[in-house]
C-alpha cells in the first residue's frame, strides 16, 4: 500500500515536473543513464565547501542540486576530507584546506578556475579551486558540465580562465517593457515592480549567465531614454544588481547623453562644459553608490537619431572620453559604440558600410584606457552574411571589443533555427592583416596585440517567455555568445556539440543529428537570405527587418532601403565596392583590399558585397550569375528540407513537448525559405530579364508578394 | 534500496513539481487533507464516459487530472456503472446511459449543467450532464470546484446555466506582441509563429476560460489594423481556433472599419457601397470557412482616432448592421462599442463623459437582433469611481452587452492588488430606474425586459507572464470576470472566496483573510486615488494612465488631461454636472437625475462626480471638503496598510513563493498610496489655501512630484 501510493505520488509528480518547457536551459540536471553515473558516483560523495558567502553558497548549491539530479543522490555535505569521493571548493582566501594544498592557480587569473583531482588526507577528492569566488562558481558549472556532456571527472588537471574581459550581454529593453529586436516576449526587467518586487527569475537570468561566463548585463536600450538614470530607476537598477550580484553579472546602463538637459535642468549637454561634467560626475557617484560594483556605460553616440557629442561640436572621442574619466575611479568602463552613420537629414551619397571606418578610425589612440570601443561584427548591420567589419584591422592603439547578434533581427527572428556560432567562429577567425597574416579578429579583440582591456557585447536573445528565448534551438545562441565571450578561439562545432548534449543527451545519433542541424542552419540562412552575399535590409512596411522586401525604397533615407543595398538593374546586381564604385574594398589591409577590388579574385562568398555583378557573369560553377542565384535560393530550401529530415529522424529520441515544438518550428522556416526564393527571384526577374531555369518558377506573380503583410510568408 | 531510490526520485521531482509559480492558477489540484479526502474518494472510484469526442474528453481528462491531484487516487475509467462512486459524464446524445436517466435538463439550457448523485442499477453515482457537450465540461469543473473549496459532493441535485450568452475576454492585443494596457508581459498570440507553431499555451489558455464559464476571445485590440483581415493571418487565427475549440472559446476579431481601402484595394469603406459590402461579405464568407464556430465581430468605430462610419457619412447603425447583416447568415455576432466621442480635431466644450449617451442612444431600436451595443461599465472609462453608465437605462430597444475592465489600467497597473469583483458586483446592482424601480444593470444586461441577445467583454489581464496575469491576485479578477459572465448576480465577496480557496487551500484563516483583503482593495483604492469620486485620466508623459499627475494639461485636447476632469480652482474642486453645469445628471431616470443634480441629495461618494464643490462645503462627517479630502487620501494609505496586515499574518500558512511575491507587490502599493495622496494633495493645496490639517503634510515639495518620471513612487 504505501508502495503503491508512493508510485501514485510519482506519477502525479512527474506528469508535472517533466514538462520539457525548455525553462532550464542548457542546465538540465535530468538523471544520467545508469553505467554513466555509476563513474561519477564515487567521486561526488561528499562536498566540503569553505567560508560561507553568496557567491560560494551559489557555487555548493549548483553542485548539490546538479550532482543529485543527474546522479539522483546528493553529495553530503562535510567540513572536512574524511572518505573517497569529496569534491572540494574554495579559494585560497575562504578555506583553509585549498590555501594548504598551494595549487598553481597562476592560469586560472581573476576570473579562471582549476579542476584538480588530487589525494587528500589519503582520500580522492577533486579540488575546484580559483583566485576568486566567481571563479569557483565557474569551476563548478564546469565541473558539471563534465558530467552532463559524458566526459571524465578522474585524473582532472584541467586550468581554465576567459580570455576577454568584459563579456556582457547587451539588452534592448525599453522601459515600457518592449524589447527591440526582441522575439521571446516582454523585457525581463519589470520596471514597474521594482525595487520591491524580486521576480525570481532575475537570480535564475544571472545563474544561467554564470554557467557560460557571462559576467555583465546592459539592461537598457541603446535607444535609450534619460529617465533610467533618475533616483528612481536608479534604486530599481541597484535591485537587480543585488539580484545578479551572488552570479558575477555587473549591470550596465546605456546613458542618454542629453540626459544632463532632460533631467539635468541644463542648458546644454556638451560634454566639455564644465557644469555637464559636474552632473555626470554626480550621477556616477550616485550610481556607484548605489550598486558598488555597477559595469559602466556602453554608449550608442550620434547613430540612427541618438543625440551625442557631434550635437555640440565634439568629438567621439570628447564624448566617450568624458565617461570614461568619470568612471575611472570606480573602475567603471565605457562601451562606445563604432555603430555611426552620418547626414540623418541628407540623402545618401557615400556608401553606408564605410561610415564607421571613415568616421572612428581618425579616432584611434584618442580613447582612454578604460574605453572599449566596439565595432558590430560586420560593416553593415548583423546581416546573415558580411565581411568582417575592416575597423577591426585598422585601430592599433585601440581597445577593440566586437558586437555580435545573440538575437536574430535579420537572421530569423522568432522563427528560424539559425545558429550564430557559426557566424562567431566565421569572424573571429578572419584574418586582418594588422599585424602581418595571421591577425585575426579573435586576436585583435583578445588584446594579443598589446590592448589592455578586451570584451564583446552580444544583443540579448532573452525576453519572459518561459523558455527565455523563444525556442528551444535560440538556446543555442546564448550558450554560444557565453562561450565565445570566454574564448573567441573556440570552435563553432565543438560549442555546439556541448550545447546539445546538455540540452538533449549523449545519444550519439540526437548528438549528431542536432550538430549537424546547427552547423547546416547558417549556410541555409545565407543561401536562401544573402546568396553570393547579396544584402538586403528587410525594411517592410512594418520595420520588422523580416522578409524578402528586394523592391522596398525608403521614403526617408535611401540608405534604409531594400533597393539601395541590391542595385538590381538591367546590367546585374550588387554593389560596387571596388576602385570604380564607392572604393570601399580600400578600407581592408593588403592582401584583402586587393583581393576585394577585383571581380576575379573577390572569393565568391562575397561577389556581390564588392561588385555590381553582370547577370551573364560566369560563376566558377559554370553557372551564369542569373543561374547561380536561383540555384543558391534553392539550395537554401533544400538545407532547410535536410535540417527537417534530420529532426524528425529523432522522433522518440526526444520529448514530445520538444520534438513537437521544434518540429512546428521547421515548416516556418521551410515556408520562410521558399517565401525568401520566390519573391526574391521573381523581383530581380523583372531586371535580369532572363528565363528562370531548372523548371523553377515563383509560385505567385510579384504582386502578391508586394502586398503580404509582415509575419505572413505565403501558405506552400 | 527501491524505496529509497523512489523517496529520492520523489524528493527531486517535488522539489520541482511544486513550484508555487502561479501558473496553475485557481486550476490547483493539489493533495486535499486527508479526512477532507476521505469523504470524496468513495464518491469518484470509476469514471464512465460516453461516446469520445474533443470536448468530453477534455471533461473526462479534466476530473481525471482533478480527482488524481485532490485525492491521491485517479478514477478508474469504466464502460459502465458496475460498482459504487461512479461519476458518470455525458449528454444524451453521447450516452445511452445518460440517455436512459431521462433526466429534466431544460433549466441546464444551451450551455448549463446537471450534477446529480443519483443510484444507478443499485450504485451510488454522481451525474454530469448536459444538453450541450460544453454543459458537461462546465458542470465538469463546477464538480471539482466544490472538492476544491471544501463542499458536499454528496446528495447533489444542482442545475447551473449561464445568464448572459456571450461571455467573451477582449484581448487588447497588437499584432506586434505589445498589449494595449497589458500589465503580464507580452501577447500570448505568437503572430509570427502561427500558424504550425501550436504553443501549448494556447489550449491551457482555452482550458483556464473554460473553468469559469468563458466562451469568447477577441484576440486583437479594438485599436486595430487590416492586416489581422488578410489571408495570412485569418489561417493564423484558424489555428488559435481549433486549439481553443475544444474547450468552447470561440474567437473573434476586431475588423478595421478601412479594411476595404486598406487591404482590399477600393476607393472607399462607405458601409452602404456595394462594392465594400461585397467585399465584406465576401471576406466573412472567407472566415467562416476557417473558423466554422467564428464568433463574430467587436467593432471599435469612430472613437480615439479610429475610423468608423462617420468618415462616410453614414451612421453608427449603418455601421453596425453591415457587419450584422453579413454575419448573421453564419451565426455571427456584432459587439458594437458605445465607447464613443466627437470632434478629435477641435478643443472640448461638451461633457466628455456625456457622450456615448449623446451620441448612441438615438440609435435605440435601430440596431439588428444579432448586434450587442457594448457600454463601458461607468461613463468615462474604466476610473476607479464612477456612477454607472446612464445609456444602460437610456437603450430599451437594444440589446446591452457591459464592457468591464479586467486588466488594471487606472486601477493599480502591474502593481496594485484591486478586485475587480467588486467594481462588477457595485455596477450591476446599480439601479437604472429605466423599467421601474429594480431594473437594475444585471437584470438589462440579462435581457429580463425582453432583449434576445446577451453579453459582456471583459477587457482581459492575460499576458505571457508564467502566473499569466503578473501576480496572482490578478488571477482574481480573471475569476470574477468569469463567474460574473455566467451570472450578473453574484456576490463579489462569494465569488473572491471561491477563488480564495481554489488558490490557497482551506485553511479558515487563509480564507479570512484572502477575502477580506480582496473586499478591501478597492475601497482602499478608491479612496488613494479617487476620494469623494474626484476624476483623473492619469495621462502622464507616457501615457501610461497611472500615477497621481493632477496638473497636466493635454497639448492635444482639453479632454485628456487631468485639470478638465478635477476642476481644482480656489474656489473648489469638481465638475458641475448639475442644470447649472453640463447638466449630464439628466441623462439618468428618475429619481436619479433630482437625487444627482441636487449637491444636498447627491450621494458623498459621487459628490466631485456631479458638482464643483467648495474647500469649505461642510460633508456628512462635518469635516470642510478640504480636510475630508485630506481624511480619504489617508483612509486610503491606511487601507493598504491594513491588507498588508492581513496578509502578512498569513506566513507559514502559504508557501514562500507566493507569500514573498505578494508581499512585495503590497510595499510597492502601499507606496503608490502615499505617492497618490502627496502628490495630488500638494497640487490641490495651492488652489485650496487653506492649511494641511491633523499634522499631515506631503513628504516632498509639489515640483518634487512633477518631475517623476513615470513608474516611480518616491521611496518612503
Amino acid at each position: 500500500m504505501g508502495r503503491v501510493f508512493l508510485a501514485a505520488i510519482f506519477v502525479v509528480f512527474a506528469g508535472r515536473a517533466m514538462a520539457e518547457d525548455g525553462h532550464e536551459v542548457w542546465l538540465r540536471y535530468h538523471a544520467l543513464p545508469t553505467a554513466q553515473a555509476a563513474q561519477y558516483l564515487p567521486l561526488t560523495t561528499t562536498l566540503v565547501a569553505g567560508r560561507p558567502s553568496p557567491t560560494l553558497d551559489a557555487a555548493a548549491k549548483e553542485l548539490r542540486q546538479g550532482i543529485a539530479g543527474l546522479l539522483r543522490r546528493a553529495p553530503a555535505a562535510r567540513e572536512r576530507v574524511s572518505s573517497g569521493g569529496a569534491v572540494v571548493i574554495g579559494t585560497p582566501a575562504s578555506s583553509p584546506l585549498i590555501a594548504g594544498l598551494h595549487l598553481d592557480l597562476t592560469g586560472a587569473g581573476k576570473e579562471g578556475f582549476v579542476l584538480r583531482s588530487l589525494s587528500i588526507d589519503g582520500h580522492k577528492a577533486t579540488v575546484i579551486a580559483a583566485n576568486s569566488e566567481i571563479g569557483v562558481l565557474y569551476g563548478a558549472f564546469a565541473f558539471l558540465r563534465r558530467m552532463q556532456t559524458g566526459q571524465t571527472i578522474d585524473g582532472l588537471a584541467v586550468t581554465d580562465a576567459p580570455r576577454l574581459m568584459v563579456r556582457a550581454l547587451d539588452h534592448w529593453d525599453n522601459l515600457d517593457g518592449s524589447i527591440e529586436r526582441g522575439y521571446a516576449g516582454a523585457s525581463l526587467w519589470r520596471w514597474q515592480t521594482l525595487p520591491a518586487y524580486r521576480d525570481p527569475r532575475y537570480r535564475e537570468y544571472a545563474r544561467i549567465d554564470a554557467s557560460i561566463g557571462i559576467n555583465g548585463a546592459v539592461l537598457n536600450n541603446v535607444n535609450t531614454s534619460a529617465n533610467s538614470l533618475t533616483a528612481g530607476y536608479i534604486e530599481k537598477t541597484a535591485a537587480l544588481a543585488e539580484e545578479f550580484r551572488p552570479y558575477g553579472v555587473h549591470v550596465w546602463l546605456t546613458p542618454r547623453f542629453t540626459a544632463p538637459q532632460e533631467i539635468g535642468g541644463l542648458k546644454t549637454s556638451d560634454p566639455l562644459d564644465p557644469q555637464v561634467r559636474a552632473w555626470w560626475k554626480a550621477k556616477v557617484e550616485e550610481i556607484y553608490k548605489a550598486i558598488p560594483d555597477f559595469g559602466g556605460f556602453l554608449v550608442k553616440a550620434n547613430s540612427e537619431g541618438q543625440p551625442g557629442p557631434q550635437d555640440y561640436g565634439r568629438s567621439h572621442s570628447d564624448g566617450a572620453n568624458m565617461y570614461a574619466d568619470l568612471l575611472a575611479p570606480h573602475g567603471g568602463i565605457v562601451m562606445y559604440r563604432a555603430f555611426v552613420y552620418d547626414d540623418p537629414g541628407k540623402d545618401w551619397h557615400l556608401d553606408r558600410v564605410a561610415e564607421a571606418y571613415r568616421i572612428i578610425k581618425p579616432f584611434d589612440g584618442q580613447f582612454r584606457a578604460n574605453v572599449l570601443v566596439q565595432e558590430k561584427e560586420g560593416p553593415l548591420d548583423f546581416q546573415p552574411r558580411e565581411p568582417f567589419a575592416p575597423l577591426f584591422g585598422a585601430m592599433p592603439k585601440s581597445n577593440m571589443a566586437v558586437e555580435f547578434p545573440v538575437t536574430k533581427e535579420y537572421t530569423g527572428q522568432g522563427v528560424d533555427l539559425t545558429y550564430t556560432g557559426f557566424m562567431y567562429e566565421q569572424i573571429y577567425k578572419s584574418d586582418t592583416y594588422a599585424h602581418g597574416p595571421g591577425s585575426t579578429v579573435a586576436k585583435i579583440v583578445m588584446g594579443d596585440y598589446g590592448q589592455t582591456l578586451t570584451g564583446s557585447a552580444g544583443v540579448a536573445n532573452v525576453g519572459n517567455d518561459r523558455n527565455w528565448t523563444g525556442s528551444i534551438f535560440n538556446q543555442a545562441n546564448w550558450y554560444a555568445y557565453g562561450r565565445f565571450a570566454w574564448n573567441p578561439q573556440s570552435s563553432a562545432r565543438a560549442v555546439g556539440e556541448e550545447w546539445a548534449r546538455q540540452t538533449f543527451g549523449n545519444d550519439p545519433k540526437v548528438v549528431s543529428s542536432v550538430v549537424g542541424m546547427l552547423m547546416a542552419s547558417w549556410p541555409a540562412m545565407m543561401d536562401y537570405q544573402a546568396p553570393i552575399s547579396l544584402t538586403f535590409q528587410e525594411l517592410d512596411s512594418a520595420n520588422t527587418h523580416y522578409g524578402p522586401w528586394p523592391w522596398l525604397d525608403s521614403p526617408r533615407r535611401s540608405d534604409w532601403a531594400d533597393v539601395y543595398f541590391n542595385r538590381a538593374d538591367t546590367t546585374g546586381l550588387g554593389v560596387d565596392r571596388s576602385h570604380t564604385g564607392y572604393n570601399t574594398a580600400a578600407q581592408y589591409n593588403s592582401p584583402l583590399k586587393e583581393q576585394f577590388d577585383d571581380i576575379r579574385t573577390t572569393p565568391e562568398e562575397f561577389l556581390l558585397w564588392f561588385h555590381h555583378v553582370p547577370w551573364d557573369w560566369r560563376m566558377k560553377s559554370g553557372r551564369t550569375m542569373w543561374e547561380e542565384l536561383q540555384f543558391t535560393y534553392s539550395r537554401g530550401v533544400k538545407g532547410v528540407e535536410a535540417i527537417q529530415k534530420d529532426w524528425n529522424g529523432l522522433e522518440g529520441k526526444i520529448d514530445g513537448e520538444r520534438f513537437t515544438a521544434v518540429k512546428q518550428y521547421l515548416v516556418m522556416q521551410h515556408r520562410d525559405a521558399v517565401w525568401f526564393r520566390d519573391a526574391s527571384l521573381a523581383y530581380f526577374q523583372t531586371f535580369a530579364k532572363r528565363p528562370f531555369t531548372g523548371g523553377y518558377k515563383p509560385k505567385y506573380p510579384l504582386e502578391y508578394y508586394r502586398k503580404l503583410p509582415p509575419n505572413t510568408a505565403p501558405p506552400e
